[in-house]
């Protein structure tokens, strides 16, 4: 199989959950349910009279000045963009994308409800609690995203099969194996001959035995025919051999990826892009925002904070107590700062991950044609994932993610997918979207690409800690250093989501109320 | 653990899908993939002055007038109700629900897109690519069902846990049965060494076994403490234990019930309702169709049909060349008719189950306070299903699917849900519901209730076919009997599914249509 314990995690990565990366490395307890989650509900008027400069206008951002303000803090927020949101950024028709070094694209899109692109975030689990409370507060509605699929495509070992298929006939190999184990009395210190008898019986349900305990394929699998009207009665397919299975490097992350803690159903988009969430925090706190102001210096001044900026005014400062700094690090780290050595030195040890996305606009092909809604494709192409939409069923045209790569580079991705020109990705996402729907490559057209390591503002898509950087760097950057307290993904445990973001400015927030009612 | 096949195959069998029963159970082919599915497309022109009778306006009918329609027959349908879609009903606000030997019921909920029940049919997965292709092709927008929630909760053998605790943990036990069998070379006949080394890399990810390969529990079950910002690292809960699990009854059905051939990711559901699809289907036939046709008796006349009914204004007939018989068979045995002895046998030796749903509209408390979105919760009470709803995320009230029992007896449902009182049902649903959503009980409104066996022609949710019988009663009914043609989901191997009614209809359709050519 050749799949080592890091290939597995980079493998877990990919599709956009670094947060499950950590959850999944992550610790042995032994009690209940998660808690309950709760805003940190700042006292009313606690902030009155003290004035925060908010850097940064995503999600960390725009949550630190809703909680801020609600307590009545002055704030003010500073954003280089034209757009609250940050990576959380839904490209629609119309739109520019800037990419650092590359030529300029422009959108040339339907305009739709549907019809956009999330370039950075795309989905939300149910145990994103405070991302899902914003939504429930302010408003925005949200539906299904669709992860498992079990129509969608694998690029198997070279054989492309149903992601059913290989998750059906791993269940019924693995299934015969230990109906086999148990029947040989090799778990006989384990199991009473009353386990062994109840667990032989339910083995042949989980798995689809037949009456002899083997595995021989299964309608949950794949048909041979279908079951029909009248004299059709359903007949099952031949099942892939656990040998082949085995040999695929691919067999690991695509069959778990959707029981990882981060990426189980049901899991949730907002109706009309992820930005719907930024927009409806950035409502909230309009009157705070600056847009178009760029952070050129981040100064101490007495106790409190000096930042300067430029506008289309030109030069700007802004005095305040205290600054929330959610500047993604590999921006952050070139700006001048008044940051103490300890944080200089997290910030420069500090790694991003690139993230690299194709979309196109299309007639739903795998819909109208294969039947197949939402999901995800999974290649050994650079390309990595098709990303089908979860939402605009029955609508002739969509936008469909045909490559999201994170750049892990392996024998199988010799070349990274962000280094490649805009013509060679769309060439490799045609080439595997023609692969898993034959005849249908031909039909897209209209593509559009953003890899986060080329995007101004941000020039990465998340942060990749090393498990022992959490003691140091991270811990470091976790403490406020004087009036500078840090958010953002890259604080937290759920690093590369929203959520992550959120609750780090809530982290952020009580310490600096906590620095205030000391004062 | 006490589960039977028997017993396995009717918990598969609840929450509404006996048509997967059929599937589980059926065949061991050895090829490939599905057939692309292909409507009947009978030659245009090729009915003309060919008059046939449909009786009966639900999916089957609707299907064979809107088929034979477009060939140019002359289509008359006759239906005893005053809507189309017969079991594809959905009830809203302002509708009466009519039960034999029941009290009426006024339906009193607020008005809304997604303020509606599906009393019958409530999905439709990828593979039934009949009603999808109705769908697209007649414009009926679709949006995700959630039939696997792992937030959704089971009441497991007492003890009430999440779906993704059960399913993990027990994918984890699993796992380390099997890596001990492979390490004490129990299974050296079926792996060689280096199979044995990548086999138990992989179970370690498949399970998440720590490095000792055992089964300690996972964050992807439950967490002791979820991730968060900060110096907050997630920790995984205590997990269940395998021996606990065999004691469930319940561990069978509910965490393989998603992988089931009919019940796979993705699942899907017209926007508004079920009854979407028979409406617009019911717009393409309209003119051919007769709402409160009650069907008395169904008689050759010649080598034709002569069929007597009554409407409102009193009674009526009509002549034509054939009949198309959808009418449920509990129904259609009482009908005095002209049919072959085979053919009244196999009627009377046709079973059908039972189904009976609540519903309530209530605040929706499962999204608002516990974060859980759709989806499916079971329980070894009476009413055996909690049904979540799948579209209005984020809306203030909703209509919550309270119970939905098949009415299978057995120790654990002693008593049949559908024989109760309706104030016995409500209890019991509310009771259900305030185990999984405490303090949520008392807060649920305006309940209603359907039981299929109650309801005017109906008198059952769907066929139950003896295996035995495909060869016997069934096949008779698979053959046109003289000028009569029979169709509906019992005569297909997709019981109970709409999918089935539209199989059968063109297996139906085909056969008449090769009768009037071959004249």
């Amino acid at each position: 199989m050749g799949l080592s314990r890091r290939a597995f995690l980079e493998r877990v990565g990919k599709a956009g959950g670094y947060g499950a990366l950590y959850v999944t490395m992550q610790g042995m307890g032994l009690l209940a349910t998660p808690k309950a989650y709760a805003a940190p509900n700042l006292p009313a008027g606690s902030g009155k009279g003290v004035k925060v400069a908010v850097l940064g206008a995503g999600v960390a951002g725009l949550v630190a000045a809703y909680e801020l303000r609600k307590a009545g803090y002055e704030v003010t927020v500073l954003e280089a963009r034209q757009r609250p949101g940050g990576r959380a950024w839904s490209v629609r028709g119309g739109d520019r994308i800037q990419q650092i070094g590359r030529p300029d694209q422009t959108v040339d899109w339907e305009s739709g409800r549907h019809h956009y692109f999330n370039a950075g975030p795309a989905r939300i689990p149910q145990t994103h609690r405070a991302i899902l409370s914003y939504c429930r507060d302010l408003g925005v509605p949200l539906e299904v995203m669709v992860n498992g699929n079990r129509m969608a495509k694998l690029d198997f070992g070279g054989k492309v099969v149903t992601n059913g298929q290989a998750t059906n006939d791993t269940r019924g190999a693995f299934a015969e194996l230990l109906s086999k184990a148990i029947s040989r009395g090799s778990l006989d210190q384990e199991l009473t001959p009353a386990d062994k008898q109840a667990l032989l019986g339910y083995l042949g349900f989980y798995g689809d035995l037949n009456p002899e305990r083997m595995y021989a394929g299964s309608v949950r699998s794949t048909f041979k025919d279908p079951p029909g009207g009248y004299l059709h009665p359903p007949s099952s397919g031949e099942p892939l051999r656990l040998k082949d299975m085995m040999q695929s490097r691919f067999w690991g992350a695509s069959l778990i990826f959707e029981e990882i803690s981060e990426m189980q159903a049901t899991m949730l988009q907002p109706v009309g892009g992820m930005d719907r969430i930024s927009y409806a925090l950035y409502e909230q706190v309009k009157p705070a925002v600056k847009f178009g102001a760029e952070v050129k210096e981040i100064r101490r001044r007495g106790k409190g904070v000096r930042i300067a900026y430029v506008d289309a005014g030109g030069a700007q400062r802004l005095d305040a107590d205290y600054a929330i700094v959610t500047i993604p690090v590999p921006v952050l780290r070139k700006i001048t700062a008044d940051f103490s050595p300890a944080v200089q030195k997290a910030l420069a040890n500090t790694q991003y991950h690139e993230g690299t996305k194709v979309a196109w606009q299309t007639r739903r092909f795998w819909e109208q044609d294969d039947f197949q809604y939402g999901g995800l494709g999974w290649t050994e192409e650079p390309s990595e994932l098709v990303w089908y939409p979860s939402g605009g069923f029955g609508e002739k045209t969509g936008i469909l993610v045909g490559a999201y790569s994170i750049g892990f580079s392996g024998p199988e991705n010799p070349r990274k997918f962000a280094a490649m020109s805009f013509d060679e990705r769309f060439a490799v996402s045609r080439r595997v979207i023609e692969k898993f729907h034959p005849g249908r490559g031909r039909e897209l057209g209209k593509p559009v690409t953003v890899a986060w390591d080329q995007t101004p503002y941000s020039e990465g898509v998340a942060v990749s800690w090393e498990e022992a950087q959490r003691t140091t760097d991270y811990a470091t950057l976790c403490r406020p250093d004087g009036p500078f307290f840090f958010a953002g993904e890259h604080l937290s445990y759920i690093n590369a989501w929203q959520e992550g973001a959120a609750l780090s400015s809530h982290e952020a927030i009580k310490l600096l109320q906590a620095r205030v009612s000391a004062a």
